[in-house]
């Protein structure tokens, strides 16, 4: 029970596939949503799974909202672009393979061959220049992105990349998509998010992938997202505590596991 | 191995779906019961799920009774309705979607457009005179139900709905079918049934799908349901403990997870 | 993979199916192991899961050995019956109901209408004189079962019956097959088999189903049985608290969830 | 999703299937690694699943692993051999099953009828000179291989083995193929890799399967492994200790699951 809705069928030019799902300080996730927003990208699809919290959430006093991952998509002169963001990442571990199994896949279809996913790394500091580190699946994009302000030596200050920002990547690689992972620096807990860390990793989007973005609103707008964001770490730990009380509790604390990834 | 099984199938006209499964204060699972008493529901089918708790229960002394969920009908003028009722929801998060998708796609068979929801707000006071808070898919139904003494700002208490009580709307939006959920203010634990909050959501769902329930026999039934209800609760809970010490538990304990749902 | 391995397809006459699994003083265990080899019943088939303990044991210092439950059948003059025996239980929650779901449909094609489950009942005591208590999925099985030594008021000692034991008759139920459980009281933890209460759940059995057994080697081979499935038991508790140090335990530690089933 | 992806099909003469995945003193991974590397056994397939750890790793500063096990095959005069090594195990114990299982069906299909798993024994002390324990499918094996400085007592010295070592034997013996695990007796936690096991183990493999190595590479070949091994050791047990911070953790710290296997 992975599923994905479609909205409409997009004909895509060579789309190159951005991930930005929360995880640490949520640079992705407002990194890809300002872009969206900035660039009026279109939702074409959604995904719901029994991966996600058990529960739903309550918008503007009343509304009742399922958890989901959502698919835009933003026309360019050259190629086109997929974008996904979404509430959260998969409860269980399985769950991550699965449901990133199924968004490669997906994807696919329209003719992805590259993939851009975006994380934060915690350095446990604040960071007045935060870097932005970059992990390939590939040694061609290094010297291709070289100059776009990107420090192609994760390895050395970080051994993995939990989640959808690293498994898009290893599961792409056996699909025949070949990528690149974002990481920015950032303090990590108990920041949610890190518009100078989203504003480090944009810049060096820009200058990759030759998208031009309006950055004055970066800061306003992330604080807006950051509500909506929080509430949704809020209830996600709530519901953890709620059900570890009883033994067992489903995997992934947002503000734990958002260590990497 | 998710199993409804049917005993008849009845022509529904346009039927309403109303779900009162065990939850916070059990609000929903005794206000449908005594509905269905009442009013002399007609059950025709049943589920059982490997997502419930490993054991079955002995009823009267003697009898094996297997943890199920059953689903009622009941024959109107202008519509019908389907109630659920049953001993128990899932044990494992993922179970809460999947039990949720096989109802909805059973009920869908049988015409359901619209859903109604019932749970329990844990307040952790004793509520003298209990509200009854509404979330909804569709603003439409706020409109459609301003007079029924609901107060649709559940979001402002509640972030969030746990388990099948939000499940049921989340999932059934995506399937077409619109709906509402009503959860009645109670204490919280350590109460097993809350015949006040019962009284005044069934208050509303009278108001609100014109239904006619003779109230005399409300705490005398419900005190009698209650029975049934703890010993649930305390085999779930014994059962769960027993589990717990072995390192793993299943996710579950009713009488945690009744915080909301 | 849950896997039912036939080794041959006897043809059985209105076969009595009764089960033996490992639980509370292994009672069921060695009950149905002493009927086996008393009276020389033939093993027919063989299952293994997925669902029970990820590893191998080892025989006779250097043999590995697949855990494993095992099915046994005995000729009778007017009916036959099959037994199920084995090593262990399931490790999960759902594990417990896809197995006796597999089960199931698999005696129901040598014709088993009727179910005879075998547990145990912790009284925490030492019992000079147990007692044998019955639980039943249909009242006339009180009546036929009245003059064998079989008290039907188990529900008013404990309240439900976990795993195999209870689940076969539950489940069983669904798929039209009727039955009758017996628990033999036992002091429980920590006694490993208990050969006083297999006597006189034996006692029952005999009576019930017309089948003579030769009592005198019972306590021999009992103490016999004991070494292996101590065995087995030691080993599962070392699993469990070599996995449980890591944070997440496989379910059920045959110890503790002896305690019923 | 358990994936064994082809890299080519080699035809081979009565194939042997040796497996050496990470464990106890981690002695199959470093022996097979070391006779996949003197002997130039070539790669034609490799393997992930989504129940492995969900992360990827980081090499050479910026390269994307995705964690995986691989199989090798070498051509011998008489006999050919299928090696599988890699990163990790199972983290579920149900994947346990279902990848031996799938790894099984994969190499039955090249004509593989014997089995050999390498494991390590945890004896807490430091060996001077390490036996070798075996455990065998079939009493056949041990007269074949009683001049190969095997002890066939395994079962004196530890009663079960968890996890590939184990599982490949049991769950291949259901499906025709008999087989040995070799056991190399070690200190256990905290040691990392142990050559002097590895080498007693390496030393009965050439005798038993007339393999001819060149051993002088050993100890600097294994410590040159030992940093890799060690990498993924320490991310799965900060990604368990990040995990289980959130109530649930994965099953397997391959710093304690090496107590066997």
């Amino acid at each position: 029970m992975t599923v994905i809705k479609v909205l409409n069928k997009p004909k895509l030019k060579n789309p190159l596939f951005i991930e930005g799902l929360p995880g640490v300080g949520n640079i992705g996730r407002v990194a890809v949503g300002y872009i969206i927003e900035e660039l009026g990208a279109k939702k074409f699809a959604e995904l719901y799974s029994k991966h996600f919290f058990p529960f739903v959430m309550l918008y503007e006093d009343y509304r009742i909202h399922l958890l989901k991952n959502q698919f835009y998509y933003l026309k360019g002169k050259k190629r086109d672009i997929i974008f996904l963001v979404g509430d959260c990442q998969s409860l269980s571990p399985e769950g991550h393979y699965e449901i990133a199994n199924e968004i490669l896949d997906f994807v696919k279809k329209f003719g992805v061959k590259e993939i851009c996913t975006i994380g934060g790394l915690a350095t446990g500091e604040i960071e007045d220049k935060p870097s932005v580190l970059g992990a390939v699946t590939d040694e061609k994009y290094i010297k291709k992105y070289k100059n776009c302000g990107v420090e192609f030596d994760a390895g050395k200050k970080v051994g993995y990349i939990v989640g959808a920002t690293g498994l898009f990547l290893g599961l792409g690689k056996e699909k025949g998509m070949d990528g690149i992972c974002l990481l920015g620096e950032t303090s990590g807990f108990p920041i949610v998010t890190d518009p100078k860390a989203a504003e480090v990793v944009l810049d060096s989007l820009m200058k990759m992938f030759h998208i031009k973005i309006d950055m004055s609103k970066l800061e306003k707008r992330v604080k807006e997202m950051e509500k909506f964001i929080q509430k949704v770490e809020d209830l996600q730990k709530k519901a953890l505590l709620q059900i570890s009380k009883e033994g067992k509790a489903p995997v992934k604390d947002k503000e734990e596991l958002r260590y990497i990834g």
